[in-house]
């Protein structure tokens, strides 16, 4: 049986844009352009032109698609032409091939919102619908509330679709603007929709995830006859954002019945870059990765129960519905004490330790690890920390240095404007090469702030290391968590840090004690000795 | 029309245990129970007795609760009987009045993963269920892979299901344990059972959100028939987690049909309470809640698009499908203190401050938490912070003392026996009616272990406080968060206290400073100010 097409609609650059916090600049939303259409994704709705200066530049400097670029805006307003409407003129001017109207579909909205009459709100969708078709562009309608106006007046919504499609429109997006739909009420509506004679391959579903039924309202249209897909990556958007294309179209392609159902233009090789892309989209908004999002989290093919680690080793399919590399992501087999040898054996390949099957240094780690979990330690994040134990076991970590003693002061009092000012102090006495070392360092940063102890303590640290010094250079502490747990029967403060550098590594280290100067001093001297067992070694695997 | 009983189960100290990075206390356990409980939900799942020392500790120690506490293990290994089964016994000697076991459905696993015949497993089954039932508790079976194992072998799946019905269970769970079954399917499946003569009122729900659609799928059971739903706050849970109750309660119990369709033990009241429960969890866990996540995301009802929040000015309804209160949760509109003024009069009044709707000190707090808020403060939980600093703008906050310096120190060094350790040490000067105290501590424990920094200042500060000091004998720190967060333009810490005193209060507090000890000092002045603010005002309703 042939396959039907089906078509994928981004809007992280527009709706993705309305998610409270985020805001794009002209040469990021270039570069998530050019990474969705390497994707495959249809259309790329760039944003609003004239609505805002980064909108209005992007389209300006908009790079060259294989996907059809589309500028959004409204339909005319009541009382001047299509060809008189500034705010649409803006969008006209963007010159995309593809242009995408909002406008009202339920009656309410048009009488107590725009308050016009329910005729002129159609006339002015089908004269702005005529004019961009007329300009030769492809002409996209967003119903906007259609499932409420359905719900309301049937009829009228009914006569907003067919308004846009009788005037040239490609597409009708019946749009559930405010998220309340839920998935049985979208199938039977748009069910109802095709009955009553418009046909799917001209409807676009738009929902959004205030009940966390993005996808499955968007797969219920779809299965009720819509051929496209409104959506956004890593679920972007307004309120509680768009359906998350990054889930959704794994799932389009890889399970049935809609794998054997449809075509996107979405292959399995650029699927295959799906963690990669959602993981890029993070960096560019400096969030922290959604560890439990579905397909590209990093937790979303981690094993963690004792009864389904031991059956992923048999046979992964076991606990797993899809392959993790189809979507670029990877098996994680958190380190617990539940863990046996040979998950134990994967994760030291993984940190590129081959180690024999059968080795007692195996057993060793095992109890090494085991021992320091009770007393509050976690390796399920702390990868590097965990790569430091095991090559200690096996022999294969340099002392490099010795740390003898160190001090570390705080004091706040006024200063001499009268001000409570704080400043740190840190002593670190380390032996290297034979040779005693003292530093000392403040932690006041370029204003003039202090920034702690800790601080204090990693700039002496690293100052004078002898021959290691010039490697730490380039590293940079990035992220510090601090928790209080149970080590064994007393309350101890887990602290983990994640280091960088300037070769794009990234790592994670923990240290344990009741005193969280002593905890974050742990996890520095496990974040440097991680970088110094690493430098120079340039594409090996990061150990985040 | 008479409504259905709808039961909801819930296995968040169970299931979401095994979200990657979460490891609860048995205190913690203790206190999620407890918010569960006062939601009102069915059952909660608390662990498996007898697989780790925690979750023994739990059971033994359980709160009374209302909802029925469910142990969960899993069925007899082959080749036993129930009763000389050791790791069955460890689940029964909990002495939970319902126990919930874990079985195979999918003969694939039975052969392959067991390694035993499909009739010994359905063996297991009944003897299992029927053990449970013997020592007089409720027994629930969850059918593990039942999705996929229908799939393969219908009538193996099926066969599973009735031996733990013919044997006594009074639920059957099916589960979609890896997450892979979608909405349509599960849906089909689940009336396929029904139409198999199993009756609905006897199945559960159990999913997992790797395709995202854990709520739809959970939905979609219960439209075919199942009575009772598994799921986790926050969508805790393996992997990608489980469904979300904080998103699906709502959807329960304000969405049309299934609010008028079914009853749960959830009231509306205690819906209120919803988006505090899930706050209260992630600072268990020590996360940045979810700004996006559906009902009680702190973006779940922010209205960023321009074209949305002046409508919403006109009529909420335009662009929320719930009330926000309704949840707990608040809207958020730019530039509009209309809301602002009256949620705050109603935190006031929790506080126990009464403040006259139009007093100009509203304005003046509001503006000063918008202040402390950009600067890196969080009073979303610090109730007694935010208590402070109204008493502060509303002249309602005595000075008690002043502090004019401090000063700490941690040194770690070799002691006379070669070995590495630490000593804190903590110098305050306060002023107190008019007179300079110095004081100074130390922070080892009884077993000559030293505490840290914070301890050293808390026992220094607490010292000498002149006539106050007795009154801070009864006072401890019971947990200490501390998280990186943006101030301004600047990574700060921030750090919140919980405290508590003989007298049962407990109450947060929040320290905000580029230095983690700054910021602790801060919180550490709070909580004391909060407890003089309070000592003597026996039966006043707790900060926390």
């Amino acid at each position: 049986m042939a396959k039907e097409r089906l078509y994928l609609y981004d809007t992280t650059l527009r709706d993705g844009q309305q998610t409270q916090g985020v805001q794009f600049s002209t040469s990021e939303k270039k570069q998530i352009a050019q990474a969705l259409d390497g994707l495959g994704v249809d259309y790329i709705e760039g944003g609003w032109p004239g609505a805002n200066p980064t909108d209005s530049a992007f389209f300006e400097e908009a790079p060259q698609t294989r996907a059809t670029m589309t500028a959004f805006g409204m339909t005319k307003r009541a009382g001047r032409s299509a060809e008189n409407d500034d705010v649409l003129a803006a969008v006209m001017n963007a010159g995309t091939p593809a242009v995408c109207l909002v406008g009202k579909s339920h009656d309410y909205h048009v009488t107590h919102a725009l308050g016009i009459t329910l005729e002129e709100n159609l006339d002015n969708i089908r004269a702005s619908v005529s004019h961009v078709v007329a300009q030769g562009r492809e002409a996209l309608f967003d119903a906007e509330h259609f499932f409420d106006g359905y719900k309301d007046n049937p009829d009228y919504a009914l006569a907003a679709c067919r308004a846009a499609l009788e005037s040239g429109a490609r597409w009708v997006v019946l749009c559930d603007t405010n998220g309340g739909a839920l998935p049985s009420e979208v199938k039977r509506i748009v069910s109802a929709v095709v009955n009553a004679g418009i046909p799917g391959e001209k409807l676009g579903i738009h929902t959004h995830n205030d009940t966390e039924n993005a996808i499955a309202c968007s797969l219920a249209a779809m299965e009720a006859g819509a051929r496209q897909i409104q959506g956004t990556l890593n679920g972007l958007g307004e309120r509680c954002g768009n359906a998350n294309l990054t889930a959704l179209i794994p799932t389009l392609l890889l399970k049935e019945p809609y794998a054997s159902q449809f075509d996107t233009g979405v292959s399995l090789e650029a699927l295959a870059g799906m963690t990669r892309i959602s993981r890029m989209l993070d960096d560019i908004l400096n969030r922290v990765p959604v560890r439990q999002a579905a397909y590209v989290g990093a937790s979303a093919f981690a094993h963690k129960a004792g009864l389904h680690a031991s059956a992923i080793l048999k046979d992964p399919s076991t606990y797993e519905h899809i392959e993790p590399d189809k979507v670029g992501n990877a098996r994680v087999i958190p380190m617990s004490n539940q863990a046996g040898q040979s998950n134990l054996r994967k994760r030291l390949t993984d940190a590129g330790l081959s180690v024999e099957k059968g080795d007692p240094a195996l057993v060793r780690i095992l109890e090494r690890i085991k021992a320091r979990e009770a007393e509050g330690y976690s390796y399920d994040t702390a990868q590097a920390s965990f790569e430091l134990l095991a090559r200690n076991e096996l022999g294969q970590l340099p002392e490099f240095f010795e740390v003898k003693r160190y001090k570390v002061t705080v004091e706040r009092r006024k200063n001499k404007y009268n001000r409570m000012v704080s400043l740190s102090e840190a002593v670190v006495v380390v032996k290297v090469d034979g040779e005693k070392r003292l530093s000392v360092s403040e932690s006041l940063d370029d204003t003039g702030s202090d920034r702690g102890p800790v601080n204090a303590l990693a700039r002496a640290l690293s100052k004078d290391l002898g021959r290691y010094s010039a490697q730490l250079e380039d590293m940079r502490l990035v992220d510090f968590k601090v928790r209080i747990t149970q080590g064994g029967t007393e309350a101890v403060t887990r602290v983990i840090i994640d280091s960088e550098d300037s070769q794009g590594h990234r790592w994670s280290t923990v240290g344990v004690s009741p005193n969280i100067i002593d905890a974050s001093f742990e996890a520095l001297l496990d974040a440097i000795r991680w970088k110094l067992v690493h430098d120079g070694r340039a594409g090996q695997a990061d150990a985040v």
